[in-house]
């Protein structure tokens, strides 16, 4: 019997995230007249200990026993060998994948949910507004917040609020509020609306909602959470890639590439920044965020200051941007519908640390086909796009008759998304395929911001 | 850091399956002459290997590889302290659950459907059909029917198939076929649409229909798969408390009670059937099923012999039964909806080696939401009836001061339900309490049939 899953016991799990500001140069955000922005002038929109670790320059971050005490609920996640994969494929290559989908909401953003509710709850904090793309961040910080007992109000974009409507029962079994995005109830959900009120939502406009929602608060007992993109985020993530590089070092593996789905950034983040850090050093590995065709930040968008959401209430952010007002098209992977790009992600693409690919939505879900019918698991659309690259570069390792090792994060399970797998089924999905007019047409919105410094941090 | 998890190694897992029949007294399956059926007479239904298993009278029996190497794609399961939920109850009892919803369907369920398909395919079986309640068993026998090549044709209840749209997508993604029971494709099903054509259906509709799919195939490659009641899936269920049972040994706990949901007794006999023989042999543990208020089979209804399927293709076997033309009302806990009770779990249940305890639909969806709220995981409605078991137990051991161990099988998640959550919320669902004039008239069906014998294992 050949070994399929490399366990950790919770003592071995990692008592510290990876902090990727303390190695790699970053350009600072910006405030609305062009000069770096303060921790102070985020203080409206997040509690104070958590504006700390986004600016930390510290390597290693403890992570709190309360925290620990909640993500046992799941981890450490097993690091599995797709060995039904590999076999089907007939490669040479060993496929390794981090099974985040253990959670209890499928993915791995209850890793970055519950330490974000506890330092809120912890800083006096009563409740938490957020926005959801396919529901896997609202469903995460809905349970998080439960654990903690803060509330929690979600903005959800509104194709996925349309197409996945099990996400908002999630929510609401751990007590969550989940309404469609853009709404009534902001002026930024008010003015999208007027403008066109059929609009499929975006993750820009959802973000919008959310932090007026939290800012406009009269308590003062509300903050606002993100479930991607920023510096906090991603480090908390990095638990994903510590634990994958203890159980690798268990059966004596070290990957050649590392592969993840990339909409804001943060599950590819966690499973890779461990490996930068490596790589930095001089190992030689490759690192692949693998994002939608549809939604080409990394690979067809510049390298620019942008804002974070739609109504320009986040700083200027140094990222890969379509463009703040860009709404992409309406693919079934939610979670990577997003404008831009997390800044230290983009920061480690501009410097050519990792390397961007992408999948279409057709060649993401007959990935996704072919590891249901191998691996069994059903995977979320969003993971999909990973499980395409890892084929791809597999069939390569086997053209070259390569031994690769493959390191992936499986970053969820489609059991809510199974309306995905319906219409590709029924012939219904397409892919989308952005022109050079749409993508310059996109980008004026930034064309007078200034232009970050193309830093070097090796 | 209180430890959460137990978990074991692949090299850990139980080589061998335990076999109930080699320590408990069975009244045998009767053909329609009153005579025992001999293994011939099930040939048309089953591939000889299995039904040489179903009447084995070894006490263990080996697990083939071919099947462990399927297995461990997601076994051994975890075994999990309830910390957080004892923490909310303030009880001194330790409650450990068994994890089976980390298989790729989500239950317990795929623990048979795998050797089943196993050993049709190594029987040269090319089609199996089967039928399905919420469908857990359906998706769990498609995705084994993938694994190992095989087609796979599931009749899904009819009031489920409405309900759970996306339990026939699952079905799909891994290459099955299903359609809602009762249908027009087998005389089973015509005959029952056209007496109720607003039927919800039933378990034992959607049975009989799938034996006769498979008895009717003209290429004598189609058989049957059952996913609960035989003794054949009792067994292959009992790796869940083989399991337990090693991981309560390696922190030095053993329970005083054991707990899991019943409809057709599979789950429950796999966490149970391991500590039956240890109180067999004298020890002292209190071991309980737990079925719907809605369908108390073996709560109210009489130990008999009846058919396992409303048109009465099954031999007629020993159990507690509501009639085999009982169907049962619309809870959302769909595979607690079968009329009948395995054999071997009635015998133990008329031999007082089991005691049976009831949950109503909203006492088990109340448990689920404080269980969702506390160990963060959202729960299939049927298991929510053992989480109501384990309350109550929970609550009793505090009033008596006792430092109880309770171990429960966590039979399966409950995200492709969540509109049973939904309705709990709106408070659409209600309780379905069977009077005693229905209880007596559903059970006319059996009233000239042969009678069982009180046979005394111990």
């Amino acid at each position: 019997m050949e070994v399929r899953k490399v366990l950790l016991t919770e003592d071995e799990m990692p008592r510290q995230w990876y902090n990727i500001l303390a190695d790699i140069k970053m350009n600072p955000p910006l405030g609305p007249d062009g000069n770096p922005v303060g921790p102070d002038a985020l203080a409206p929109v997040f509690p104070m200990n958590l504006i700390e670790q986004e600016v930390s320059p510290e390597r290693w971050i403890d992570i709190p026993e309360e925290v620990l005490n909640v993500l046992t609920i799941w981890r450490p996640s097993p690091l599995v060998r797709a060995l039904s994969l590999e076999k089907a494929l007939d490669t040479p290559a060993r496929i390794y994948f981090k099974n985040e989908g253990v959670s209890p909401p499928g993915s791995h953003k209850p890793n970055t949910a519950v330490p974000q509710a506890y330092y809120n709850k912890v800083f006096g904090i009563e409740k938490l507004t957020t926005e959801t793309g396919a529901g896997q961040w609202g469903s995460a910080l809905s349970f998080a917040c439960s654990q903690f007992g803060i509330e929690c109000k979600v903005f959800m974009v509104r194709i996925s609020f349309d197409q996945k409507p099990y996400r908002k029962s999630m929510m609401e079994t751990w007590g969550g509020q989940c309404i469609a995005s853009p709404s009534t109830e902001t002026k930024a959900g008010r003015d999208v609306l007027e403008r066109d009120p059929e609009t499929p939502g975006s993750l820009g406009i959802a973000i919008s909602e959310a932090i007026e929602a939290a800012v406009t608060d009269e308590t003062g007992k509300t903050r606002y959470s993100l479930g991607s993109v920023l510096n906090h985020v991603m480090l908390h993530q990095t638990i994903v890639g510590l634990e994958a590089k203890k159980q690798l070092d268990k059966i004596g593996e070290y990957p050649d590439i590392v592969i993840a789905c990339a909409g804001g950034g943060s599950n590819f983040a966690g499973i890779a920044y461990p490996f930068v850090l490596d790589k930095i050093n001089g190992k030689e590995i490759d690192i692949y965020p693998v994002e939608p065709a549809a939604c080409p930040t990394l690979t067809r968008a510049p390298f620019v200051y942008d804002h974070g959401d739609t109504a320009r209430y986040t700083p200027l952010l140094p990222m890969y941007s379509l463009g703040h007002a860009f709404v992409p098209p309406p693919v079934h992977a939610g979670g990577l519908r997003y404008h831009g790009m997390s800044p230290t992600v983009s920061q480690l693409a501009a410097e050519g640390i990792i390397e961007p690919r992408t999948a279409t939505q057709l060649d993401a879900m007959k990935a996704g086909m072919v590891f249901a019918r191998t691996e069994g698991m059903i995977s979320a659309p969003e993971t999909n796009h990973a499980l395409a690259c890892i084929i791809d570069e597999a069939q390569k390792a086997k053209e070259e008759g390569k031994e690769k090792v493959i390191l992936a994060n499986w970053s969820g399970h489609g059991l809510i998304d199974l309306v995905a797998y319906d219409k590709y089924f029924a012939g219904e999905l397409q892919n989308f395929a952005l022109t050079d007019e749409e993508l310059s047409a996109s980008q004026k919105v930034f064309e007078n911001f200034p232009k970050p410094e193309l830093l070097k941090s090796r």
